[in-house]
């Protein structure tokens, strides 16, 4: 039993932000139905890494999905998507906005054959406003939203977050808000559209840095790791290489001077408060802390702190990350066996619901892999079936 | 009418991440009951920035919320925790792993008072597993999930993503997790633990980077602005400062070559598919761009590039982004009447509902603000309730 199941989406989104909103949805037990061109498929079937043709990016955000290979801009592909659309929950889409008008598929004429449908969208820069027409990617969306402007170091330039957190951000968001509809449609019987845009989810993740600017009139800068309201909370230098530790109470800035071998500066003026020791972080306090943690290798400082209850953490590469055991004990690698690639391990499920667990219990779907059992359910008979397949319809 | 009228929420979270989940909900119509300790409070009403004493960090975070002082450690308050539980949808905490249960407030407890109760909890590391107890700051997530290790440049060191993602992005998920367990719950009538951790939360937006680990065996490092598969897609220098933009086809490299002046470079046998781009782009192809570039200014490639439909942003500082025309129309910044810090301006809602729209409709309340009120609703009486104040329970 999963906490979706018997929500059917028809997800027509393609790239990372819809697919990673979908990927979600079908974890925790939602029938999705992928829409892909005929003969192309999503664009993300040619992005790496690729092994022997195939594309592991589609693969590890496609699990749990089916695939109805279908041309929406022929009469037949809309006729057979209109009689998918009158039993479905969710139409999941971010092509740029007006496209699905300009195909005949917008919410009017959606809405009219099943009022209950639930009509999601990401796009950019959201539905309405000057720049709603416009083409974004994620570099576009970390940049306008003031995210770079507030990532990396002071002496550098703006930085974009390593993976595209504009893109799967807002496709959080959508599955948000794609299930705080369905549950209001419990009560109300009515579907609804819904958009969200990757400059607005980036915004709304500033944290602190909006009102720092609305309220204290100040225009946050780049920080890199350091943290600007507590210290010492940065990345420090071992005898061999860099960890990170946050100090964030009084009581634990006690237990580093005692464990540095250093009471004296649990007294010293500089740093009695916090505030003091943010004023006269740099260099001074960071330098008396590494002047300790340059003595001590990662392991060691990560007993230590572990022991006495300071948050630590080691910069882990990807690889560390993916092979630490507790990721490993809370299975966030999974193996699946798929069609192309063989059996290949991919990230498993961050949402951990304990009576209804969600599952990756299928390999993405090779291109139009569901096509003719999604159309056998739909009704049509093994000619028409054909018939669409010559026309290459599907 | 909002998505989740109706829904009630007691809410134990403070700092950054739970407040955020339930922000979300809050925003979007559930009752949320903060509790919060007498005398002190969430500690991030001391966070800055501080205006008259007061938080503005409290303040962005909270809207929308009630505030019911309780002293969780005292006998007559678990008794007032266990009646506000009886009919409660949700709980929500982010203590760390094994308080609540110290607290005798576990979920096994909490469940046989109210079975349909929907217990969600946030920790660094998650319920189990070697480092579960361990405490954990943002910064650790974004640490041990290998996200530092793909941010940044790659002469640089490993970077953090400037706001709290590890927080915000872990609340974001517990606000999904808890909506599809509000949705099988329609179905079943019970409710269930769910439970999201930072480190796996972050692990999961890692994109590509994991299967190009799992399946390509590569381990990612850093790649400053560059897209590592897409070029030209970056970060580039125009006449008066830094701009990004992405091309994304061979369709858009030819207009960009013609915009340039440059059809040769269409031609060029070093830039015909996208993965010679990619293999020449520095420091050939993006000296190249540049050199166009930076005969212009921001404003100016602004003009030409949406002209073109090349997806092209400007890098926005705080204060841009939030004045932006786009983001105003979008009402990505709200005002409002906060009783401590007058009239401010706070981020908005990025889920768009268009049927059952969020809003912001109330201030962050003052510390125990709706303590007599919600214990009224509870059934105490007024000399029940002046007991309860006189012996600081509440």
């Amino acid at each position: 039993m999963r906490a979706l199941d018997g929500v059917k989406v028809i997800d027509l989104t393609q790239a990372y932000s819809g697919p990673f909103c979908t990927m979600h949805m079908a974890d925790h037990g939602a029938e999705v139905i992928k829409i892909e061109r005929p003969g192309l498929g999503d664009q993300s079937r040619t992005w790496g890494p690729i092994k022997d043709g195939y594309s592991a990016y589609y693969a590890f955000l496609n699990r749990n999905k089916k695939s109805l290979s279908l041309d929406l801009r022929s009469e037949e592909g809309k006729e057979i998507f209109f009689r998918l659309i009158k039993d479905a929950d969710v139409v999941c889409e971010n092509f740029r906005v007006g496209a699905m008008e300009k195909l005949g598929l917008g919410y009017e004429k959606i809405k009219k054959i099943n009022p209950r449908i639930i009509y999601a969208s990401i796009s950019g820069f959201g539905l309405n406003g000057p720049l709603a027409k416009l083409p974004a990617y994620d570099i576009v969306a970390q940049a306008v939203s003031g995210l770079m402007s507030i990532t990396g170091f002071a002496g550098n330039p703006p930085t974009k977050v390593g993976p595209s957190v504009g893109d799967n951000y807002s496709g959080a968001y959508l599955a948000l808000g794609i299930c705080m509809a369905l549950y209001k449609r419990e009560k109300t019987g009515q579907g609804q559209r819904l958009d969200v845009a990757m400059v607005d989810t980036l915004f709304s993740i500033l944290e602190n840095a909006v009102v720092e600017y609305t309220v204290a009139g100040n225009v946050p800068g780049r920080n890199g790791n350091a943290d600007p309201g507590i210290a010492p909370f940065d990345a420090f230098m071992a005898k061999d290489g860099m960890f990170v530790m946050g100090v964030g109470t009084n009581a634990m800035w006690k237990k580093l001077c005692d464990l540095m071998g250093r009471p004296d500066l649990f007294e010293d003026p500089r740093y009695l408060t916090n505030d003091d020791r943010c004023k006269n972080y740099l260099p001074d306090l960071k330098n008396n802390v590494e002047a300790y943690t340059l003595t001590k290798t990662k392991q060691e400082l990560q007993e230590i702190m572990n022991e006495a209850g300071i948050p630590f953490g080691l910069i882990a590469t990807v690889a560390e990350a993916a092979e630490h055991p507790q990721l490993q004990t809370r299975e966030m690698l999974v193996e699946v066996d798929d069609p192309a690639l063989g059996t290949i391990k991919i990230p498993g499920i961050p949402i951990k619901m304990h009576d209804t667990p969600g599952v990756v219990s299928q390999a993405a779907p090779l291109l139009g892999q569901n096509t003719d059992e999604v159309l056998n359910e739909l009704g049509f008979s093994s000619e028409e079936i054909k018939t669409f397949h010559d026309r290459q319809v599907v």
